[in-house]
């Protein structure tokens, strides 16, 4: 991933990272991402599902959404993820902060139209989301496969931003009679909740009782 | 906040909320927002925190902050918050959904200059993230508040989008052997983790022991 002046991280670069197993373990821990394009001058940000293949993300959504449309005409656009680790209490309200883990790529998209490459995109999504789901799923239809547009977002133009550790208080507020620390957040599973009108002979799947995030822990 | 043809939920309308009530609740449970704005024609997407404050949200940054300057000039920007509530497990591969909760707002933001109204914005993103810890830190001195921009965006253009319940398959697919229904996904706080350089003779605060999200729930 190429380190030009839009990816350099100018801010505090000391959180800047640049190498490639940085950023796929971000973006692979991540279940939504962030995509930022103009339409008539006017900013959209919108959350959308999105999978990893190698260098390039896929993101999909209806054929009939006039906003995929758009991303589909490759317009440039910015795919942001962010993972939240905890919340970074100072003794100071300044330097009070978050841990926090993000990817920010730019590029253009491009309209994925083969329809064995939309298999593999929509195979993809749903293992990104839950590995082992691609093989217990049913395949799009033709039909479903034609009401589905999939882009690529090429991860050439790409940075991640890394804070971690604890508060960064002046040594002047060390003295200070608050308590400083950090509170971890963590992206947890819950109890799966069976569909209502679920076949009563299906056992609940391994991967989906033992269903956690980040997926390589899952996978130990 | 007015329901104009912007913030309309043009895809999937049974999903778009428009009332303040829905839009609050979404924007206080989240920790990260993404801010959208383009400087020559290139999209940004920004995670940052932020507060809200009744009809407006606060956001802040360094004033050496490139970014965080184009947005204190008033461009066109668009503010998403995305809470996922759960992965959804259709039988079909084109019917897997996410559960989420998201707020969308197209405005310009403007800049808080005045040092009374900044120190303000400051307490409140505090206390977004940690209720409690508005009076139990240092406030901004002069300098820190010299160094801070902070930038306050409305809330008149927002709306929101709703996914909940279990998967919506076909009926001709409801036969299938694949199991099917929803993980439950929560942002969940650790153990908090005292600053390596904190005095002995501080305790932890009740409202970092009993730390949770959303907010509301925390203090039934």
């Amino acid at each position: 991933m190429g380190r030009k002046s839009k990816t350099t991280v100018r801010r505090l670069p000391k959180r800047g990272r640049y190498d490639s197993r940085t950023l796929h373990a971000i973006l692979d821990e991540g279940v939504v991402c962030h995509v930022g394009f103009a339409v008539d001058g006017q900013p959209y940000v919108l959350p959308m599902s999105y999978a990893r293949d190698g260098e390039r993300l896929f993101l999909h959504g209806s054929v009939a959404s006039r906003l995929m449309g758009h991303l589909a005409e490759s317009v440039e656009a910015c795919v942001t993820v962010t993972l939240v680790d905890g919340l970074v209490l100072a003794r100071s309200q300044f330097h009070h902060s978050m841990n926090y883990r993000s990817v920010v790529a730019f590029g253009r998209a491009r309209a994925v139209r083969e329809p064995e490459e939309k298999r593999i995109a929509l195979r993809a999504l749903v293992e990104h989301l839950v590995p082992g789901r691609g093989d217990d799923s049913r395949p799009p239809s033709p039909e479903e496969l034609a009401a589905t547009e999939v882009v690529e977002f090429p991860l050439h133009e790409a940075s991640a931003k890394v804070r971690e550790g604890p508060p960064g208080d002046a040594t002047g507020d060390l003295g200070l009679d608050h308590w400083a620390g950090v509170i971890p957040l963590d992206q947890v599973a819950g109890s799966p909740v069976a569909a209502p009108d679920l076949k009563d002979d299906i056992p609940l799947p391994a991967y989906v009782r033992d269903y956690r995030r980040p997926i390589e822990d899952a996978r130990q």
